[in-house]
This record gives structure tokens, C-alpha cells and sequence, in this order.
């Protein structure tokens, strides 16, 4: 078996974990990373992982004929060119989410890589958590019966920054998308139709960029389940990742990661540490497998686990869910 | 210190309980109890709890001086006219929820309430568990800061009979009502505004009788918080009854209660006993606890813990979100 | 049905707590009280239960035909001869544990219940609590196969006053006496050795009387599995009484019981209120069962739950568990 | 920073563990694997790697002046032997537990790494533990007060092969052994008796190897604290690994790790996925801290997390446990 060469676009925060997933797999070799800002600390990370070039211009990847897939880890202001262009150059393509802020533009990045015939997956990393992935198989399983009611509840332990915030898409797009594809994911069915309502309670700055910090968002799925997603850029207590499906048979809840099972009992009541705070964190495993499905998607030729498809859903939802909040009222999403 | 003494109006499921929770009690002494099906079980049952006095008539009672307060724990309908009769006869009165169906009615029981000078108490049973009361208590002490979001889980085991939906009110008036009230108890201000969905996915017959049995109904305070309820009749692993409330300084989460703590570990994986079934298994302290507070206000003539008010407001709140159901959108509530 | 008349000798705190749970029994009716220091305040109490006799003179209850039942709850060296003298009288018995420290005087009043043919249930109320109650229930349908272990956990939230030590037999007769009783109920299996570890941890009071504060127990079963029990005066953070059975097939816990579900999450952590502190809120449920079960057996003719045998047996480990801890060495428990 | 450079004798299954932990450091790097059974199916493990020489020969290791760590893994005869020489070839030594059968033998290795000055660290892998770590983190913040109990439940998922038990050393010399470290390190005290009861519960050919299956052990402390161990070959419902640790202020409890939160509600009752089985999985990361924190010793000339003195008394302890079995009474353990 050769180990599929990749190259990775961007080596921000995700690029790097990315890049450190793959060098432990033997089916993975990663052969070229490119960042705008490449320096020698970026040189001596890779060399610490056996990546043999670094370069401050990804078209070196493009038109490396060795390189079969690549990551694109860079701002999301840059997918759709990269994976039109990495999908002329023939090559696999695993991108962040969201594709983009505009529908369009999606549309076409999802032509390009149909077209092309290349692999699209999208980094829709909770879809291979220990949690969310068991209620998944579970309800496949039919152990509730029919769904009723998703609910999710997905809160950051602290705010971006302003600079972040501004070109984050607003929370719908940067935040609440992971969990539309949650929703989605759990239901196995479209939504149809989205109420959003939010406010600034954490920060003044959202209201100041026009964002908002906290938002309470009911979905009505094409199964005739309902569904309910409350998001907050601001739980204190770490990063809260909880789902819950309800059916006829039954109903199935996730609490949260927690560092260790310490309960300290004393005269005061029970003490527990807080639970994971960081998102690379608590993802850590479902980054990894993320990365695997895709590689063994590439190496097996098998659709691969959550495709372009999936993240243009999640958007539309986003939009939607933006378009609802300014109006006031539920809006609804066309499925074809 | 001499009993109070009080009489029953109603001798049917509820206003046995609280016969069985007076009878405990040496602060109270059940005089009267009447029931349009007066018989002799009724009257042996009576006996073994110490009550000398059973009648179909419960005229008996609103002419009997010696009774201080009544309890009216009769159909919906009787609910307005005994207030009015009870107030008139200067009984402090303890009534169960809802008051009545319609909001002029509602008013009219509370003006003939406030002009006798009686206490009125409404029987949200709920604020009196130890669950909710301790959450409610951690709210007030300031430990979550300021309150962003509520949310309400509230199921019943199975779905009532359909003789009884018909005269129910709606899952609104009938089952939503307590967590109306829940909410605004939680968060300490008043819903402004309300978008209810819902669907009939347990059983058609709710659908054939104008109702629904599953609700998603989301909430705006005047706080500027959010809130939202979901509601089925039928939760096959038992009555599922939790609160989340989440703020600026962290989240306060309730379990359901169950009948043992035994945890079965075995090959197949870990096994625990469902939660309690049953709504008087569940609330069995605060039936006994909310009876004893109705005592005590009146012997000590301090305001009762829940109003006609409270019952006034969480009504509002059921026809509001009715009507958002019939609108498909948000439905704004006058608080004065 | 005609209620089982009752006398209750002794209406100190677990005396009174019998009477207030028989007053509610429609099958049960307590006639008479004794207590050598009965005063106005316990004539109110009683007639607040409506019992309409009471004494200092145990004497009346014994001579009283109508009486068919005593509750014995008076100092233990007042056990044996009130046991004897009740027999005589042909009145069925429910007595407090121990009935007392010295086997010999056990075997006696054993006798003399059996010779006179009346019931005798010693009142070890945890065998009626929910949890251990179901821990038994699973081990009996063979939920977890062999038992090979059982251990138990057993402590006090606050030690006893010096004079109560004095007269409390020892850590082992006062204490764990109900743990010894706890490891045949669970394990169905008697004990046929002990060792026994025992400390001054808490306080040197216990030391200066003759008496431990601190036990580690070790059991080994006829049926050849083992048990530990680990007993303290002191548990700061409340009354912990938890137990746990490991088989072939499977192993069952038993965590603490809460006032309350609520979970505070903050910066700091997780916060929960402490467990019940006081033995009488916990076992509030298994003392008015076991109370039922005896009046029950009464009315029945059938075998009283726990019965002298089971005291003598319990009794006979406390006193081979100290001397144990006098020899440092194991010491074997004769079963016929 | 230059790299550690490591060989590795023994690629067992442990080794193997130790070479991919190690692989993913960029502090440490392996040279050398020697294993007595090398062929090409490990030297394709090993390029993997990128571990570049692969032998039979341990010597080649010890004679390799590059090397300056070695990694014992091969069977517990070979420990001994192996520490000498590599004592003496100037190399740190990571030893698995336990350093051998024979108190002379381990003393005589002790001495040997002592008089050349190299590092010994022992595999006890649980310190490291993210649960087992932060117990002892709370116990010496003084959160629990003075410690006056410390339990330890241990219990493997299924017991070795005949075979494994023949050459094992025994339950208290081969599983025991990580539970007296653990109670030493969580005690912070050493263990001055010890009492230890054994049966053969699970499977006959434990006795027919002269060998036990279940095993309960009472420790006493020097600090006048009390512990208890018990030891299962076989839990069905997995790798049962829990402690806990009482003291005058707290206790400290530990629950075990599942592979995941979710909970499953049905009509049956409440349902959760078994608990961790194997113990690769369950002490993953604590497998990779204590490599990491071994190279840090290295690398910084610091003292060793766990040294040959902790495996030397774990090692007496478990000498004083099989005595005790023997003679069945405690045993005292001299500490100097």
C-alpha cells in the first residue's frame, strides 16, 4: 500500500493539527505544506514531523503532479478559488467549513469538484465524535423509534476577537453551522423551515458589528420532527457540547467531556473539575478521525463521509437563519 | 395555635391528595369534603383520614362559618364561579390550574379574590420541588449572573384519555400551562413574546380532536432572555421533567428523579431503573409542601408563594402561544 | 378489617418516628404510649396523632389486652427483659437493634419469642431501603451471576456525644451492626469469619472510651465469596451509605441519595449540594416500610421480615469482629 | 534541543506502545528495536516509524555509545540482567514492573543503577492517570484533610492464558502490584502491614497453577490510615478500575472511564455502553506521560516520577500479601 502524498494549504492553528494527525498514519504521507507567512519556525515544526518542502505559495502544491489530495486550511474568503482550482489540477480536496458566505459561490465550488471528479469533504468534525456519533448510530438503529425532537446545545467557553468577529460570517455561519450539520446529521432528514431569535447578552461588541453573541434557533425537519439549537459565545464553565434525540421509543442525551471522573466531596456539597474547555481538546479524536475517513476514502475510492452537498445544506440553513432573525418570523428552506 | 379548618370541594384524584397531605398536618383540619359522587367509599376513606363531615352538595361547606378555606379541586369549569361564591362567603380559597380557559373569566375570579380580601392560591405544584426550588433559590442568590436563556423539558409518560383531551383546554391550557408558569418562576420577568409549533406525532387521536401532542415553543422575556419549552404526551421511559437555566456566571441543570440509584453493570453494558413514572410519585413533596405554605399564609396571614396573578399570566401566555400555532409566527403579550 | 392495636414502649426520637408512620396506616392504630419521662408535651404530641393513651408505666401496655403489638424502642439493656416479658403477655414484638450485647441474653429472648409463639422483627430498617432493597431484588434473580464480593460502605456524617458512646456497646455493636446485617441480607450467605481493622481517626474521645472511631472489616462468606466493610463516625460531607455486589455476570452500585438534582456549573467547577446528612431523612422511606411489613405480618400470620435470628447472627459477628481487633488476627464465626 | 536517543529491547506488545508514544516526540527518538523474534513484519512496523535499525541481538543496544535510554520490555526474568548491563554501559533505564520475582535480585538492580548514576524508572503507568493524578494532586492540597482510608477496586476484563499465569508471578506479584504503588502514592504513606484474603472464584486452573482469582487486601499505613484493596481476574462488564480516598475533610471518589456519555431511555430503563475493557485504551494517555516525563528526566537531569525504591516496596508488599494468604493472618512489611 503507498501512502497517499497530500499537501496542506495554510498552517494556521487547524492546518497544524491536521498535519500532525496525518503524520501518524502510515497510509498518509505529507509532502508539501504552503502558508503565506512560512518562516523558519514553520520549517523546524514541519521538519519535526518528517515534511520534507514548505512554501509561501500553494500553487507549488497545484502543480506538484505527486500530490493526490489537499487540505485547505486557509480563510474562507480563499475555498471556493482553491477548490476550483485544486479540482482542475485533478486532485482530492478536504476543506474547512463554511465553503463560503455566499450561496452562489458554493454552487460553484461544488460543480467544480463534481465535475472534476474529485473527492470533496467538508470539516464537519463533530459528525466523528466518541458522543454524537454513538446517538447517531443508535438512532440508525432504530432504538428510539421515530425522532421527534433534536436538540442542541453548543456553547464556545469564550468570545472571538473583534477581528475574528468580522470576518467570521456572523454566528449563523462561523458558529451555528457545525450545529446545522449536527441537526441534519442527527435527524437524518432536510430541514425545511428555521425561526432564529438572538441577542447580545455577553459582549456590546457583537451588537457593534452587527452580530449577535446568543441565539435560540427551532427547526421544523422534512420528517415532521422538530428541532432546537441554543448557541452562546460565552459558557464560563468550558465548552458546552450536549445533544439530545427524542422519539416514539425513546430518547437519547449526551453530557460533556470532563478532564477526569474526581468527585470531591466536603462539608461545602460535591466539587467536579469543569469540563474540556478547548475545542481541538475535546475533539481531539474526532479531528484524527476525520483525517482517516478521508485518506481511506482517497485510497478506497468510497464516497467520502460528509461531501460538499452536506456543508451547502448547513449554509442555506445559515442564510435562512439570518434572513428569519432580521424579519422576525420563521423562514422557510427549499429542498429539491 | 388552633387549625385551620378547611373543606374539599372535589373528591377526585387531586383532592384526595391533598386531604391525605391536610390530615398530616396539626396545623390544618379537614372539616367537609364534597363531591357530586359522594358515596360510601368515599365517606369510609374519608373516615380512616379523620374528615367527620362528606356531602354532594358543597353548598354545605361555602355556608359552614367554621370553614376558614376551601380547596377547589373540581372540573375547569366550576373553577370561576366557586372562586367568585368562595370569595363572596369570605373562604380563602386554594385553587388547581388553570383557573378557567378564558381570560375575562380569569380576571373576574381574581377581582372577586382581591375585593373579598381572601388569599387565593393556584396549584403550581411544581415551584414546591426540590428540584426546581433549589434551582430557583441558586438563580436568586445571583450564582449564573444574569439569566440568558431557560429551558424546559416537560413529557408525560403516556397521553390522557381521549374524553379527557376533549375537555382538556389544549396541550397549552392543560399541560404547557405549568411550564408557563416554570418559566417565568425561573426566570424571574415576564414573557413578552411567544412562537409555539407543533405537531400531533404520538397519536392521530389529537390531531381528530383539534389538539396537538407535541410542542416546541420558544420564549422572549423582559429581561431580554430566551426560553424555550418542549412538551410530549408520551415519553415512554417516564415522566421527564428538567430545567436548564444558563447565564453570564455559569449553568444550573436538573436530572430527573429516579426510584433507586442502583447502577447494573454486566456484559451487555450499564442498566439503570427508569425515572419515576408517575406525576404524584414525582411531585410527592411538593403537593405536601405547597399545601402546608397555603396553611401557613393563612395562618399567619402573609401572601400565599403563587397568586391568581401567577395563574393569570401563565393563561396569557397558553392563548398567545395557541394563537402563534394557528399563525405559524411570533405572538407578542401585553404586560401591563 | 380491623386495625392491629399497638403499644410502643419508649418515645424517644425512633419511637416517635414508628408512631407518626402507624398514624397513617389505616390498618394499624396505636393505643398507648410509655416513656418513663412522659410529660404534657408528649401528651400533645400523642393527641395530635390522636393516640389516645399515655404513660409511664410501660406495665399498662403489657396488661392492656386490647394491645396485640409492641414496639420496643427503649434503651437496649431494657430489650431482653421487655422482649421476655412481652412474649409472655402473647404480644407480637418489634424490637430496636441490638437486642442486646451479651449472646446469651439474646438467646434467651429469642426463646422466649419462639416459645410463646409471637412474631419478633428487629428493626433493621436499611434491609427496606429503595436502593439496597433493589440490590437484593437483582442479586436474588441473578442479574450478576456468583456474588463474589460484597462491600459496604457505612458512615456517620458526625460522631455521637461521650455519653452515648459509653453506653453504645462499641463501634461494632452499635454501628456496624447494621452492615453486618447488610452482608447476609445481600449476600444470602452467612459469614463464617472476620477480621477486623479498627482506629482512632476522628476524635481521641473514642479512645479514652475503651472505643474506635475508624473500621476496616474484612468477611469471608459460607458461600466462599469475601466482603469489606469500612465504617467512620465522621463524614463531613454527610451520612454516606453506599454498597456494592461484584458476581460472575455483573456488579451492582448504589451511589448516595440527594436532596436535590441540581448541577451549578461556574468557572470554577461543578457544584452539587451535598448528600442527606440526617440517617432518619434518608431511611425515611425504609422506616415506615418496615414498619408496614410487620403490622402486615400481623394481620397475615406470615414471618416477619427480619427476625431474632437474624439479630442473634448480626450480634454474633460485632462480637467476633472485637475480638479480632483485640487478637490482630482473624477470628471465625460459628454458624449451626 | 538534540533528541533523546532510545533503544528499545522487547517489541511486545508493550514495547511496541513505548515506541509509538516515543515516535511522536520530537524530544525522544528511537534507534534501535531489539526483540529476540525480529523478523520482517517488525521491521515494517519499525520504518514506519522511522525507527532505522532493528536487531535480535540486545547487545548491539547496550553497546551503541548514541544510545543513551534504554526501554526494558522483555520478560520479567530478563528485567534484572538487563539493568545491570545497561547500568553499566552508562544508559537510563525504563523498566517495566516488576523489576523481578526475588527481593534480592530487585536490590541488587537498584544497587547497580544507583552506583553508575543512571536514571531507573519503573512502568507504573497509573500514576499517570488523569483520574488516579488528580486524586493524589487533591489529597496533597490538603482537600481531604488527614487520609484515613484509601480503597482500590481493580478488576482485569478477563483473565490471562494458562500459560501467562504459569510465568506471571502470581495475582499480587503480577496485577496486586500496581494497586500497592497506587496506594502507596495515594496514601503518600507507606504501607507497614497487610492482610490478604484469596479464593479461586472464576476458573479452576487458577488453583491448578497454584494461583488465586480474586483477592481482598487490607493495608495499614504508617500514618495510622487503614486501605483496601480487591482484586477480580475477570469483570464481565470491563476494565474496572476506580479508587477512593477518605479523610477527615473529604472524600475523594473516581468513577471509570467510558468510551462514551451516552445515555439511552426506553421503556426497559436506562441504558449506557460498557466501560473501557482494555487497558491500552483505558490508560492511553497515561502510557504516553509517563514516556514523555521519563525523557524530561533525561533531558533536564531530574529526578525521575516513579524510581526502582517504589518498585522495590510495591514488590514487599506483595511478598507480605502472598505470606499472609498463607498463613492467614497479617503480616508486618519492615520499612527502614
Amino acid at each position: 500500500m503507498k501512502p497517499v502524498k497530500i499537501g496542506i494549504i495554510g498552517a494556521g492553528r487547524i492546518g497544524r493539527v491536521h498535519a500532525e494527525n496525518l503524520a501518524r498514519m502510515p497510509e498518509a504521507a505529507v509532502k508539501s505544506v504552503s502558508d503565506l507567512f512560512a518562516d523558519d519556525s514553520l520549517r523546524e515544526w514541519a521538519g519535526g514531523l518528517g515534511i520534507p518542502h514548505v512554501t509561501k505559495d500553494y500553487k507549488e502544491l497545484m502543480n506538484d503532479p505527486e500530490i493526490e489530495a489537499v487540505f485547505i486550511c486557509s480563510s474562507t474568503d480563499t475555498h471556493v478559488p482553491l477548490i476550483i482550482e485544486a479540482a482542475r489540477a485533478g486532485k482530492h480536496i478536504f476543506c474547512e467549513k463554511p465553503i463560503s458566505f455566499n450561496p452562489e459561490l458554493t454552487a460553484k465550488a461544488l460543480e467544480a469538484a463534481e465535475s472534476a471528479g474529485v473527492k470533496l469533504q467538508i470539516g464537519f468534525n463533530r459528525r466523528f465524535d466518541h458522543n454524537f456519533r454513538r446517538v447517531r448510530e443508535l438512532v440508525s438503529e432504530g432504538k428510539i423509534g421515530e425522532t421527534h425532537l433534536v436538540k442542541i446545545t453548543s456553547r464556545d467557553p469564550s468570545p472571538p476577537s473583534p477581528e475574528y468577529i468580522k470576518v467570521s460570517g456572523g454566528l449563523f455561519l462561523d458558529m451555528a453551522i457545525h450545529d446545522f450539520d449536527m441537526a441534519r446529521f442527527l435527524a437524518g432528514s432536510e430541514v425545511v423551515e428555521v425561526f432564529a431569535q438572538g441577542a447580545v447578552l455577553v459582549d456590546p461588541v457583537f451588537a457593534e458589528l452587527g452580530d449577535i453573541d446568543t441565539a435560540l434557533i427551532t427547526l421544523k425537519f422534512e420528517s415532521g420532527a422538530l428541532g432546537v439549537i441554543d448557541n452562546s459565545r460565552k459558557a464560563v464553565y468550558g465548552y458546552d457540547q450536549r445533544v439530545e434525540v427524542f422519539g416514539s421509543k425513546g430518547c437519547l442525551t449526551v453530557s460533556n467531556d470532563f478532564p477526569n471522573n474526581v468527585v470531591l466531596s466536603t462539608e461545602q456539597g460535591l466539587y467536579q473539575d469543569k469540563q474540556k474547555l478547548f475545542f481541538l481538546e475535546r475533539y481531539n479524536e474526532a479531528y484524527q478521525d476525520e483525517t482517516k475517513q478521508f485518506i481511506h476514502s482517497v485510497l478506497n475510492d468510497t464516497p467520502v463521509p460528509v461531501d460538499g452537498r452536506d456543508a451547502q445544506k448547513a449554509e442555506l440553513i445559515a442564510h435562512a437563519a439570518r434572513k428569519s432573525l432580521e424579519l422576525g418570523r420563521p423562514v422557510k428552506i427549499p429542498n429539491d
